[in-house]
C-alpha cells in the first residue's frame, strides 16, 4: 500500500492527526522536499513521528519504481509538504501505483493555495495559478496574469523552490507590471515568522523581510472594498 | 486574542497538531458549521480536544460582537471546517478584531480546494471557483463555468450546505450543460467513504453514491492526457 501523507503548510506541526497516525503505522517512511520545501527536514519529521524518515531525491519520486516496488508488499508512506495533490508528480505516482494494482491512500494537508486568503483576498476571486521559474518570466506566466486581470481576478504566483519574493518581483517587471504596480507578498505563511505585505513593487523591493522563504506573490485583480480594507490592515 | 482554528477536510482527525495544541490552550472554544459542515459536531470535537465546545449560530459569526467582546480579555478559539480563510465571513471577523485592537491568529487546515486534485485534475488548470445555491443556477455561475471552459480551465463548483451532487447536477442542466456533458463528482473527500466519479451527467444521475455529502462537482476544461488517464482510473 502507498500512502501519500501531506505535512501541510509550514512545519511538522501542520501534520493532521490522521497524517500522524498514518505515518506511525507505515512499515517504511520517506519524505521529499523538492516539490515544496518547508521549515522542517527528514530528521525533524522522524523525531516528530517517532520513526526513521529517509529523504527521497527528485529522481526517486519522478521515476517512482523503487518506491512502488516496495509498496507491493509493504505499507510505504511518503511525507510531502503542503497538500500532496497539488504536485502533478504525486498524481503520477498514484496512477502508476493503480496501474500496478497497488492500493493507495492520500492524507490531505493545509496548503498555500487557501492560506493566502489570510491576506483578505477572497478565494472565489482567484483565477488560474502560475509558477515563476528563477531564470526570468516566460510568456505563459505573463499570459495567465493578464487574462486573470482582464476578468478582475487575482493571480497567485508561486515561486521556484528556494526563490525569494524580491527576486520574483524583479523578474516580473515589464511594461505591464511596473514599479508602480500593487502586489501582495506572503512569506512563511502559517509560521510564527509569517510576513504579509501589500504595496507598490518599488516600496517592497527595499524591504528585507520579503527575502524569507517559502514565499508567494499575488497580483490582485479588481479589489472589493472589503478586500482593500483587509489588505490595508495587513501591516498592523 | 482570537484564534480561528481550521478543522480541515473531513472530520476532527484532520485537525493539525498545531490546531489541536492551540485549541487546548484557549480559555473558551466555539465551533461553527454553517460555512462548511463536516462529519463531526461540537460534542465530538469537544471530546477530541478535551474541552467543552459551544456551537455558534450563523448570526453569532456574522455579527461577531459577542465573540469579539470575549476575545478582548480571553483567548477565544473558533473551530471551523476546511481552511478557515476560504470563508469571507471569517476574514471579516479578523478585520473586525484588528480594528478593535484584538490580536488574531489563524491555524490553517486541509481544504476541498486542493483535495479535489486527487481526481487527477491539475491544480494550475483550475479557473475561478463558484458556488451553486440550492434554488436553481444563477447566470453568474453559468458565466464562471463558461469563461473557464473557453480558456480550457476546470471549474470547481461548490454546493450549498447539505446539498448533494445529484441535485446540483440537475440544477446545472441547460442548453450548454446537457446530460451528455462529462463531469466529476467528489463526495466526502478525505474520509473512508470517499466517492469520486467521472462520467456523463446522464450516467451519474442514476448513481445512489453521489447523494453523499459534503460534495462538489467539477466541470473539466481541456484535459491533458495524464488527467484523462487519472480520471479513467477513478472508478477502480
Amino acid at each position: 500500500m502507498l500512502y501519500l501523507i501531506s505535512i501541510g503548510l509550514h512545519d511538522e506541526k501542520d501534520m493532521s492527526i490522521r497524517a500522524l497516525e498514518t505515518a506511525r503505522k507505515c512499515d517504511k517512511l520517506f519524505a521529499e522536499f523538492y516539490t515544496v520545501r518547508l521549515d522542517t527536514d527528514a530528521n525533524k519529521l522522524g523525531e516528530f513521528v517517532g520513526k526513521k524518515v529517509e529523504e527521497l531525491g527528485r529522481e526517486d519520486v519522478e521515476n517512482g519504481k523503487k518506491i512502488l516496488e516496495l509498496a507491493k508488499t509493504k505499507d510505504i508512506g511518503i511525507l510531502v509538504g503542503g497538500d500532496a495533490m497539488t504536485a502533478t508528480t504525486h498524481i503520477s505516482l498514484l496512477t502508476d501505483a493503480k496501474n500496478m494494482g497497488i492500493e493507495t491512500r492520500v492524507i490531505h494537508g493545509s496548503s498555500v493555495y487557501t492560506a493566502v486568503c489570510k491576506t483578505g483576498l477572497q478565494i472565489y476571486k482567484f483565477g488560474r495559478t502560475t509558477t515563476l521559474p528563477r531564470n526570468g518570466t516566460p510568456q505563459s506566466v505573463r499570459d495567465v496574469i493578464k487574462q486573470n486581470k482582464k476578468r478582475g481576478l487575482h493571480t497567485l504566483v508561486l515561486l521556484d523552490i528556494g526563490m525569494h519574493a524580491k527576486k520574483g518581483l524583479k523578474n516580473l517587471l515589464s511594461k505591464d507590471i511596473t514599479e508602480e504596480t500593487e502586489v501582495v507578498v506572503c512569506c512563511k505563511l502559517g509560521g510564527d515568522e509569517e510576513v504579509m505585505k501589500y504595496g507598490k513593487i518599488k516600496n517592497l523591493l527595499d524591504d528585507k523581510e520579503i527575502e524569507k522563504t517559502p514565499a508567494v506573490i499575488i497580483l490582485p485583480g479588481k479589489l472589493h472594498f472589503k478586500e482593500r480594507e483587509a489588505l490595508e490592515l495587513l501591516g498592523d
